[in-house]
């Protein structure tokens, strides 16, 4: 039988210590990281983008079918591309996050496990947040920070007439993996012995369970 | 009798637009403010610093005897107060709102006064945020940036034995001005037709509900 811990007996301080041991600084903007009042960065010569983002359990997601880990990747992979729509690198993040009282120790490091692997591949530091408890679900609130070049910030108020609008991926993919996830939670839930049907869909359920903010482009 | 109106009426843009309306931007380095993906901010040759915080109803407030417009300016307060303790000048902050379905937009604009009041007392620009709905009550996640000149941040880990630790004000009059309120929300819950009775109490009920970050220090 596997062991939980409650968060309580560990305290926030103990979770603290426990996450910031797994977490590596890579970005040479980041001169103090978790651990201190406030993060310290030195962004040099270069502009500042800041960003955030709230997901709230109940309205933003589904534990019943969106695992804890695709959360964590998910919540970072969101405020990124916000970062990235301004045309800046992300650099940093700060995580805050309410914590209902079911919620074990082993949980909530699978969601910072998600953020871990999602700062890991978008090379962006974990460098603060806050952690409380809540009386009703899982709340998330990740601000990201980025770095541009003075001037070079990309504003929606810089759009032209006659410029064209680009959209990458496909519109509507991750709406129709969020129908196919909720097909299958009715049917689990008139019938706990059915197993869900997710052949053929991995592409859409991935793009609404795990979406990647677009680098590339 | 006074008009209410439902937050869906007006729908989370229109409540940024209102918002927005009555913002000032007086930081020098506030590049671009609410409106976009992301805030642009250009330091300089400065460190930033950045630091967060999530108040969350029911466990840091209760809204039977703090009033919004105070809730809001605490929430500015000890973001910049963590800023002022790494010894660095606050310039920006983002808020994030979580909001339950019974708070009315005269609701959120009486907190947001009090974000506004202290925005205007410490000089720091409200500069962006999200406003998302809530299953259950309100949480307020904000993060704070400041600035520092290069090196000058003060970190904890600086601390040398026999350095001299100073505290200012008085240590637990916040404690008993919360004391005090519960104390009379069970005397009205007992019988509402009680008034509360806070004579002599108000520099202890002012700690608890209106604290200020110490920037004189």
């Amino acid at each position: 039988m596997s062991e939980y811990t409650a968060l309580s007996d560990l305290g926030e301080f103990g979770l603290i210590r426990r996450i910031q041991n797994t977490i590596k600084l890579e970005q040479k903007s980041t001169v103090v990281g978790i651990g201190d009042d406030a993060a310290v960065l030195e962004p040099g010569e270069k502009n500042i983008v800041v960003s955030t983002d709230m997901l709230v359990e109940g309205v933003h997601f589904d534990l019943s079918f969106c695992p804890l880990r695709h959360l964590g990747y998910k919540a970072v992979a969101v405020n990124v591309s916000d970062i990235a729509a301004m045309n800046a690198l992300p650099t940093q993040i700060t995580v805050s996050l309410a914590i209902g009282s079911r919620y074990t120790v082993e949980a909530i490091e699978e969601l910072y496990d998600g953020i871990r692997i999602a700062c890991e591949n978008y090379k962006v530091d974990l460098v603060g947040g806050d952690t409380t408890s809540s009386n009703a679900g899982l709340v998330i609130s990740i601000t990201a920070i980025g770095e541009v070049a003075k001037g070079e910030a990309v504003l929606r108020s810089t759009a032209k007439p006659n410029d064209l609008i680009c959209v990458t991926g496909d519109l509507g993919a991750a709406y129709l993996g969020l129908q196919v996830l909720e097909r299958e939670k009715q049917v689990f839930l008139d019938n706990p012995e059915m197993q869900p049907d997710l052949r053929d869909k991995e592409y859409l359920v991935q793009r609404q369970l795990k979406p990647e903010a677009r680098m590339d482009v």
